[in-house]
């Protein structure tokens, strides 16, 4: 028996130019009720004055609103749980996440500890929250980590130096808006990093061994989206047009990764994130193109089908040279993006690869997802590449 | 302002071979819980030992079922209201809907009629359902409606001469299973029919002045999906791979519906279903060639873009070359396919032209939609060619 592949996301989103503008109409559309709502969100975007302009949209549809910026970047399992215990009492009855992938994933757990009475290292791993938690509004204001429409949820635990996921289809919002607008600020260097995240999703769906036509679909479309307008919107940040491919394709990197999961360069990704604090972003997209070259012979086949999406005039290619001309490519995004390249600016020596090499060996969840099994050596190889 | 457009479907979604046989474990890991389940289905799937299968998987689950072949095919508000007045009292917590579309908005229907206290003449039109249904699971046997994945359902009113929608996100389900097994056995005219049906909903989305980048999506995929696979489907019905393409082309065509609109065949195809009877995808592929060759100079740009996705050759030909090939395309296909091309058939004479144009003409909502406006002598030349 063929295995059986699925679709599941956010119940309603609504996308295009200003849609935020017209927020108190999307949740009304979307039939949410609430008396009281918590606006979670960054204050970078605070300082823009969205958030002044959704709450008054809300009160507009007769909601009390409050206003959180208390979840760090790549939040803790305590910093979260320390937010809950602070709102607790609010009794909110919708949560509106406005911000990167932090805030929202913090967003979704705040929702789900709501009415789940556990702690969160009790939900860590797979469909472990037993209720629906309260009506949650996700706005992504990154085009990278598709977490607006992913039933996953990242925290760090850093006395184990790991990060971890709560997977569960509780996790999902009743409404997302994809408000290009809110993304025209993004600085240059999250543009690019955000975005070649958003470009891994899709490009480790497409060749992860979970691939299936569902997630195949969503994995092209956003490889198609975000290959004409990355270098657009990292070069003219105020093109509206190149931003929206960005939170589109970002979105559709989202729904793929959940229909098919990732592979090598998260697994490898994990242990950067929880012992030396680089954004999962960065993490990603300093990875792809040396885990994508060490693929290489076994995908020629499967990465051959992302050139035309790509642009690249692929034709009268050879599989092996059309896949040869997608890794390139990447390659020449990590240049024009000014992709980091080096792991010691973050703290990493030459000595730690084996320990870093060994974190990584653990995340078989995702390992099992590649196309090509990596020994301890071949991870180590992958990090060196990055500290040369 | 741009406008903005939307996403919503399903919640959950489940594809691929032999996934009915696992609708026990599908109806639990999307978290549905139920004492008493109403399976509504069609005699022609009972005979095939489905709904056998389908009661074992739920006893399993410790749920009771019954089983309701009560819906009509093209079904009238008082045969949907007929079925709801014997059901009421067996206060059952879910559906299951196993058939064709009319069984899949009776199915939708029904949901919600147990929770609204209302007559389903009070729920025509857009967003009169106040309330959420009983939950239902869908479970298509034909690749054409796209009905388990769009907020619509269709009623006939007899007395009215008409065909008329419930239009409510209420009626989305909240699993659908896309078993290509299941429609193994569709007979030779309704694979054609239903299958240009299928792609008539995607073509009249790329189409739609509603278009957008979301409905395009899942419009290219249906036209890709059902191009390289409809006349295998006809000519080969036991191909599980082409059976899969129709059927996932015909649920991103509900998609793409659902985010677009339809346009002028559907317009036209309404009056043919409400006082002639015609089933709803015969209607609409006897329809959508010459409604294209209406269209054909307002939409030659827009057209040649599915050229490629229909498997044409179109690097070097001009944009009107290129949507010429595709409606050539359309009209071999109604060969080979033997679409009815001919009204009589279905007793509409020369002299019901005048009032069958009239009757169209009033389906502002879709006409509105369409790249071309029609005037009452254009509806009429439609429907000519179909009577010559």
């Amino acid at each position: 028996m063929m295995a059986n592949y699925q679709f599941r996301t956010a119940d309603h989103i609504v996308a295009g130019p200003h849609s935020i503008s017209r927020l108190g109409h999307h949740v009304k559309a979307s039939g949410l009720k609430a008396d009281h709502v918590l606006i979670i969100t960054q204050p970078s975007i605070v300082k823009l004055g969205t958030i002044s302009d959704v709450q008054a949209q809300l009160t507009e549809l007769g909601m009390r609103s409050d206003v959180c910026t208390d979840i760090l970047p790549e939040p803790t399992a305590q910093n979260i749980a320390e937010v809950f215990a602070d709102i607790r009492e609010k009794q909110y009855d919708m949560l509106i996440g406005i911000g990167g992938g932090s805030v929202l994933d913090g967003t979704k757990i705040l929702s789900v500890l709501h009415t789940n009475s556990k702690q969160i290292e009790e939900l860590l791993g797979t469909n472990l929250v037993e209720k629906p938690g309260i009506p949650a509004v996700l706005i992504p204001s990154t085009s990278g980590t598709g977490a607006e429409v992913t039933p996953n949820a990242i925290v760090t635990l850093p006395e184990q130096e790991l990060k971890v996921g709560i997977v569960s289809p509780f996790l999902l919002p009743k409404l997302v808006i994809l408000d290009p607008v809110i993304t025209l600020g993004l600085p240059k260097p999250i543009t690019a990093a955000t975005g070649m995240d958003a470009f891994t999703h899709s490009l480790e769906s497409f060749i992860s061994n979970k691939a299936n036509p569902i997630s195949d679909m969503f994995a092209l479309e956003s490889i198609r989206l975000i290959s004409r307008s990355i270098v657009e919107a990292y070069e003219n940040g105020s093109s509206i047009k190149a931003r929206e491919d960005m939170l589109l394709g970002s979105a559709y990197g989202g729904m793929a990764l959940t229909a098919a999961g990732t592979a090598a360069v998260h697994a490898l990704a994990y242990p950067l994130g929880g012992k030396y604090n680089i954004p999962h972003g960065v993490a990603n997209s300093m990875l792809l193109p040396h885990v994508m070259e060490f693929n290489m012979d076994a995908i020629a086949e499967r990465l051959s089908l992302a050139a035309e999406p790509m642009g690249i005039a692929a034709a009268n290619m050879t599989a092996e040279q059309a896949s040869r001309a997608v890794n390139d490519q990447i390659k020449e995004w990590t240049q024009a993006l000014n992709i980091p390249q080096d792991l010691k600016k973050y703290g990493v020596a030459e000595h730690d690869l084996d320990e870093l090499a060994n974190s990584a060996s653990k995340v078989t969840r995702l390992l099992n997802n590649n196309p090509k099994a990596l020994a301890l050596n071949d991870i180590k190889g992958i990090y060196q590449k990055l500290i040369d």
